[in-house]
């Protein structure tokens, strides 16, 4: 691999690919590290039909492989690769990968976040087919359906209520006999008639070959297990944000979130994040976009400062 | 037209369109005002290959079309009418418009911002076709060209230093005898050799047909007039926040931005912003769309602790 660059971008998908357009176009060398696959978890949703400029539902797996090859077009290098350590040595930035050290003038960190899943039986392979980490994105594929969620804080509660405009049924199934979330989203879920709550109870594994067809469910009080009929399960059970490689560096929020401003510049020089990695971030695809190419421009503006 | 609505979102643009894609897939009763024309500035331009998700370029006219067309899929309203006055009146927002007063829950003020011309000949006409209002956008399709940067503040020098990556000679023609842009850029654009600076010069208009071909350029002190050979021109004399309306409410910076966080809140109930009217929105339609989505989630969410 290519021992120095202009940019190196932590991170492939959304924000990064994103950050990748605008920083190859801009004729900066720029390098995409991904440890997984490009595109990111969004890759695994079945279709996506929010997506500003389509005005048919597309695949996300196709919109991703556009986003790639328009990086590449720009003349930017994606590489399958994982950042292992990044630290600042006077003007440059140092990362080591899994067989080398590679240098960067300014680094875009947009490694993102990711759901907490249950561990259970064909919860990933269900994904995208009755499984979903995000009512925004999917209630509107359930109309009158009877659909779980699976959780009890504010996400939980929150993604039942607006799943409650669509859905014939909502399960709210909690692990125990009350909710974390704060008491107005409780009062309104016990006011809702759609809602039904499920406590005391963990979900065991999902059912279903080639879409979910029910839930495994257990209380954890009588011991009794069964299972019961669903169109969808919504996992709302936390996130957790891929903030290690910098957390000695800024200053994080108590969930490990960046707190930043709209230029998405950070207090290190030289480092600039985009996406999920953001707190307050609303976990879109267009959003991370957005960010990752006012980012980029933010990393343009700098390294422009540097000539 | 109806009168009462969940969501009315005031500009048509990238911000607007996204916005309302988000509101009406959730739901909610929206109606996007554009005084113009659906899709905002950007159909002006030629084409756009920096959008992310499509890897080849594509006409800007064709993208925010296919917006428009998925806020339609999602039940949205869009009118063409101008909204004159806002004001908060209890729990509702009342928007007078040319013939009628409507109601809504919450705003979206994504009014956008205006560039400033000169208005001189050619220079609507040619808009697209050389004549440019952003080098972010425009520079790679002038690789090896010859292109003017008309003005002397920060974004003209800052444009300039961006196009001499790829342009073969940059002339910055400027009014006066001295830039008003900060000293380092200053060193930067005297330092580099492909630019030229033109000074006490003022440009009466365009030349070309299909295309720029000329500027016509008098220098003030002299009074000598002539046209000078250019493939590309960027106009960088400023813009303006269309603010009017909200001005009064809320907190903006000296040049009339919104100030605002990653949420795209503001200090009062129910007003959300989105696009170009927030202070440090580097100007991309990807970004404005970015935020519209952003936009809509926050005021969803405001919408939702209402019920």
């Amino acid at each position: 691999m290519e021992k120095n660059w202009d940019v190196i971008i932590v991170g492939g998908g959304p924000a990064g690919l994103a950050a990748a357009i605008y920083c190859g176009r801009a004729l900066r060398k720029t390098l995409v590290l991904e440890k997984k696959v490009f595109g990111g978890q969004i890759i695994f949703a079945d279709i996506i039909e929010n997506y500003p400029g389509f005005s048919e539902p597309i695949v996300p797996a196709d919109l991703m492989e556009q986003m790639s090859k328009q990086c590449e077009r720009f003349g930017v290098t994606l590489e399958n690769d994982e950042a292992l350590r990044l630290h600042r040595e006077g003007d440059l930035w140092r990362v080591d990968v899994y067989q080398d050290t590679i240098t960067a003038r300014a680094i875009i960190y947009a490694a993102g976040s990711a759901h907490r899943f249950l561990g259970v039986s064909n919860e990933q392979e269900l994904l995208g087919r009755g499984v979903s980490v995000c009512a925004t994105c999917d209630a509107p594929f359930f109309q009158d359906r009877r659909v779980a969620v699976l959780g009890g804080g504010d996400t939980a509660l929150s993604e039942a209520l607006y799943l409650a405009k669509f859905a014939s049924e909502v399960s709210l199934i909690h692990r125990r006999d009350q909710f974390r979330a704060e008491k107005i989203l409780q009062q309104r879920v016990f006011k809702n008639e759609k809602i039904t709550i499920v406590w005391d109870s963990e979900v065991l594994g999902f059912k279903g070959s080639q879409k979910l067809e029910a839930l495994e469910i257990r209380n954890k009080k009588s011991g009794h297990t069964e299972f019961k009929a669903f169109d969808g399960a919504f996992l709302a059970i936390g996130t957790i944000p891929n903030t290690g490689l910098i957390k000695n560096m800024i200053n994080l929020d108590e969930n490990g979130y960046v707190e930043t401003d709209i230029s998405l510049r950070t207090s290190v020089q030289g480092l600039f994040v985009a996406g999920e990695v953001i707190k307050g971030n609303r976990r879109q695809v267009a959003i991370s976009v957005g960010m990752g190419v006012q980012s980029a421009l933010s990393c343009e503006e700098y390294l422009a400062s540097l000539e």
